[in-house]
């Protein structure tokens, strides 16, 4: 018998449909490098559209669209970057802004719902005319939605201040969209309108819209034209990529109206476990495809027994740390897998509270 | 009628044959950011087994895997690597060694064959013990084959004297591969005894083989898993590769052993171009899938009026300069599409030499 | 009449003294780039002395002395260091650690007292083994005195908690000591104590001690011979510096002495000042020779009113922001300077605030 | 008895006079962080009107004048430059523009008078636009007189001929003058004319001049305004500097006119030199300063061997290979002194080639 997997570490882990092998195997493509993939120019064109702006480029990650926007935001040195103390960009990606692109990052506490206090952000640019003592602060970068505060939604009223806000003092606004399109279903607010403060953005096609691979940023076409070449410099030039952006132009397709359900599965996986003994989920806080668990007593139960246990039933998540695990809903857990689930750390739970009775 | 299209633009221009689309359709794949794919693993292992290393990593291209063997090799600051003034490395990745590295370059003239002095090499190392004025010495880089000497080969002989210049200065040696299977073809060498005085070797996955996309470094344990955070912060770092792993291993399996006759196919383009009145090869230095076509008479014969009259036959050609194009033979270039292009070529430049005649 | 001049913009504004200019018209000295300057190695060697290390550097300034120290300790490109959110390093350096070093802040919020919280310290530690999503914590920054805080001193066992940590988990410590001397006076503990837990210190020499130009740093000897190849990458290397040592040497002998004594003119000056109506010191923070004061209503007084208007009367402040001013008290503000500057300022606050009874 | 000493190691090594420690001694000095040295401005000023450029900069060394001119002219990452593979900032500066500055160099065969070949300047230059493999030229740098060949200087029909290449290509151009007044004098040229085409220079005020530390940066406005900033980011930022602008203006009125006597000076030590048995100096290409002198045979004579016998005698130089030994004149060596210095070397050469017939 094969044991079920229900794979919630991440939504980067689903698998390309058949449809997207179908797409990849039958892709129109040609030599992106020297600038031909049709395939990709069609995605790059849709995603330009989508998101308002005037271009767009494929590249090989979320990582890499950040750190392009980031470095041509900043592309003179002795920049300064404001962003959040608790988004991914300063958390997960190795520092690259600073140790590969020389910026310099100002950080900001994230509130628990993923912004920023406004009054925080303007009184931490800095003008370095007239001083010598100070980097001058290019650009504001925003995550939306929020990874670590739980997949949290910033809303367009928020944006559009914070896109004022560096308007009044000549900055640009970078929106790290990884999960962009999330926001914009859990808002009812067309991509487009969500991100028309923003200078650029990345947007993720491998997490939640499932394409096996890539992420696409946006902007202006003078912006885009540099990105281009600082993308070959940091080795993110690629050749028939267009088997890639065939897969993507499917995740878009197949996969961007399945988000809303996947945000209700959550849900419903978040109410679940909030009603367990020892477990606490704040549900009200989950607006997206991302669930925080936390542990009431780590005394009685920690994320690494917890996640221990779970493994065994085929349920595979990652701990945030000790007492807080980590859950992330995509097209491929179905509304059965999330039964299953819950069923499956009900056991799992009381098996390690209270062992004396199994 | 559809016109013939014979793209000898570059061996990176090929497309993904029926095999390698069939492999990307059905690829098991996982999560490769989490370290999870299956279908990469095997390609990773496959590569390292072929050149003798004990570990392997995909990445998304060749630039990038230069760009990450240098900078692990030179983790440190203050670095300086030796390399040529003629290699891909310093002429066409942007500098990227320096802009995004911070690594220093000193550059030694490269020979018409790619090589450089072994004794220039040597004098060039720099030892900063006891000084303050000279970076470290950390690297010496090859290329193999090397494109801008015509896709000429250093020898099994040549690169170990390197290696031993190197170890006798406590350096590292790098070879960029791009085109490393065709050394080993032409030379009747084994990878692996080709690149055995190495640390380091990036290896194209989509040139001569034809794989969409992808290339792979080679090297230790401890300097592949520096390089796996390094393509990380890149953002290098994929996750559903095995999509594109699954055609590199069809490309290894189908176009390996059709390099022999790229050469062969190369060597017979030469040698017809050569007879042409007003255009000069040297045939002796065409060596593998290259070849670098002269105009003699540049008032009479220019590389840019060429390409426009061979674009008009669907023979795809770049200029080098005005008077020096480059082709290169791959395996979707048929024998057919040889003796095509030599009668087009034959017309083409009796036109533009004696227009009068036509 | 010429106007007396009371200058608390700063202790880097105090003007050599007569003994200091003797010192620097007979210096003894030669070229130190060749490493031969005799001056120079006697301040070198006294330093060390002082500060219990192995060897020290004469460098141009405080924050030459800072970068050179960060990026020595954090030399493997992708490291990361700890620090407070309002020290030296991060708000006035414009951020060369990491637009020059491209080395990854990670902030700790700055307590009052100049303190960052020791759990917070050792929760953000990251070690990347294992992980390729972070950089790696190399190094914890402290500051002592902390200048945004007032000039308020580390303890040693505070110090030597944080040196503990970094021990635990492999990290180096360096302490940016432009007022070390300061602390150590204040707190009666040897400036020998109190770096015990450091790898490395920077020093000034043109702030408190008065000496015209440079700092000092000092670590074991292979952590400075490192130290002096940056120092003359950065272009702080110099020629005949025995010239600035000798003054240097004058200044640890003539002031160090001093700072008691201005340390007891910064609490007077801060008593009176908080005295007054409408401002407000908090003069137990007063530790060292630092003042910040406080405007309690801004619609009556604002920093900048106060600043012109003292400056008729030949004070000179600068303002932190809107409502406070910082004062720093040198050996070059004699007691009679404190009497009259507390004259002038009840002068100047009475008349902004009613200017009706003037 | 005392030994005479004669220092030909460099033309660093020159004492302060006693009009420079009375200069350093009496200067009037404020805090130049803070932009207020009045002694600094005039030597500022001075320069500015000497070079014919809009402003000046005083930094603490030549290294950190280049470093900075650089970086300024290449503040957009992505920067390349071309300049000489035999020239002080690629040789000698720790290759900080690319370790510190991240910008590319691009070499270009110094001849041996110190020029490149301006054809060669051309092609080298590279333009990103419509190409994403290359980075952007933004820079030609000259080094007048060049040091490594001997110091011969750049006529003023070359400099302006680099200049009309740069201006047609959009490029800067920068001098590194470390020794620019020893040309001006020994081609009869006004410094002001023989910089004209270059927008930035930097003049060594530490090396024939004499002045214990320093060098100057000349420019426009705008780029003294950004090159201030970067000076506090590399740390060269420095307080009561007025102390050696003193000893530069001193250097200014009493060397300046010396440099015509230490050409002579240094000629006629070459002259003498030239006539030994087994000793050769390429007399005409002693134009100003410096002398390399050639021994014909290393088996019977080597520049170590020749070095330490010298060293008894007081005699002070540094080979720079085994069969070259380099002398530099300054204005501390007296016609005396290269008397002196000829008899010695007569001596000891002959002790080293016949050592029977002493």
């Amino acid at each position: 018998m094969v044991m079920r997997t229900v794979d919630l570490r991440s939504d980067t882990v689903t698998k390309p449909t058949d449809a997207m092998r179908e797409a990849m195997s039958s892709a129109e493509v040609d030599d992106d490098v020297l600038g031909y993939d049709p395939t990709a120019r069609r995605l790059e064109e849709e995603m330009a559209k989508m998101t308002g702006k005037e271009a767009a480029l494929f590249v090989p990650s979320g990582t890499m669209g950040n750190l392009i926007c980031v470095m041509v935001h900043c592309d003179v040195r002795g920049s300064e970057v404001i962003l959040g103390d608790n988004c991914h960009i300063h958390v997960y990606e190795n520092g690259g802004i600073s140790t590969i692109g020389g910026v310099h990052p100002k950080t900001i506490k994230n509130e628990e719902d993923g912004t920023m206090d406004l009054g925080d952000i303007e009184a931490a640019i800095r003008d370095p005319k007239g001083s010598t003592f100070y980097p001058s602060t290019r650009l504001i970068c925003l995550e939306n939605t929020h990874a670590n505060s739980g997949g949290r939604c910033l809303s367009v009223e928020y944006t559009d201040r914070v896109g004022e806000i560096a308007k009044r003092h000549g900055l640009k606004v970078h929106i790290d969209g990884a999960r962009l399109f999330n926001a914009s279903i859990a808002l009812g607010v067309s991509v487009h309108r969500l991100v028309q403060a923003a200078d650029s953005v990345s947007v993720c096609l491998s997490k939640g819209l499932g394409a096996p691979i890539g992420s696409v940023i946006v902007g202006s076409h003078s912006f885009i034209e540099k990105a281009k070449t600082l993308r070959k410099t940091l080795g993110g030039g690629m050749r028939q990529i267009g088997v890639l952006c065939a897969a993507a132009l499917v995740a878009l397709q197949e996969n961007l109206p399945k988000l809303q359900l996947d945000h209700k599965k959550t849900k419903l996986l978040a109410e679940g476990l909030n009603q367990m003994k020892g477990i606490r989920v704040n549900v009200a806080a989950v607006e997206t495809n991302m669930i925080f668990m936390d542990m009431e007593d780590r005394s009685k139960l920690t994320a690494e027994k917890l996640r221990k246990s779970l493994n065994e039933y085929g349920i595979l998540v990652i701990p945030e740390n000790s007492s807080r695990i980590r859950m992330v809903v995509h097209h491929q857990i179905t509304i059965s897998d999330v039964h299953y689930t819950l069923s499956c750390f009900q056991q799992a739970v009381q098996m390690i509270q209270e062992p004396s009775r199994n």
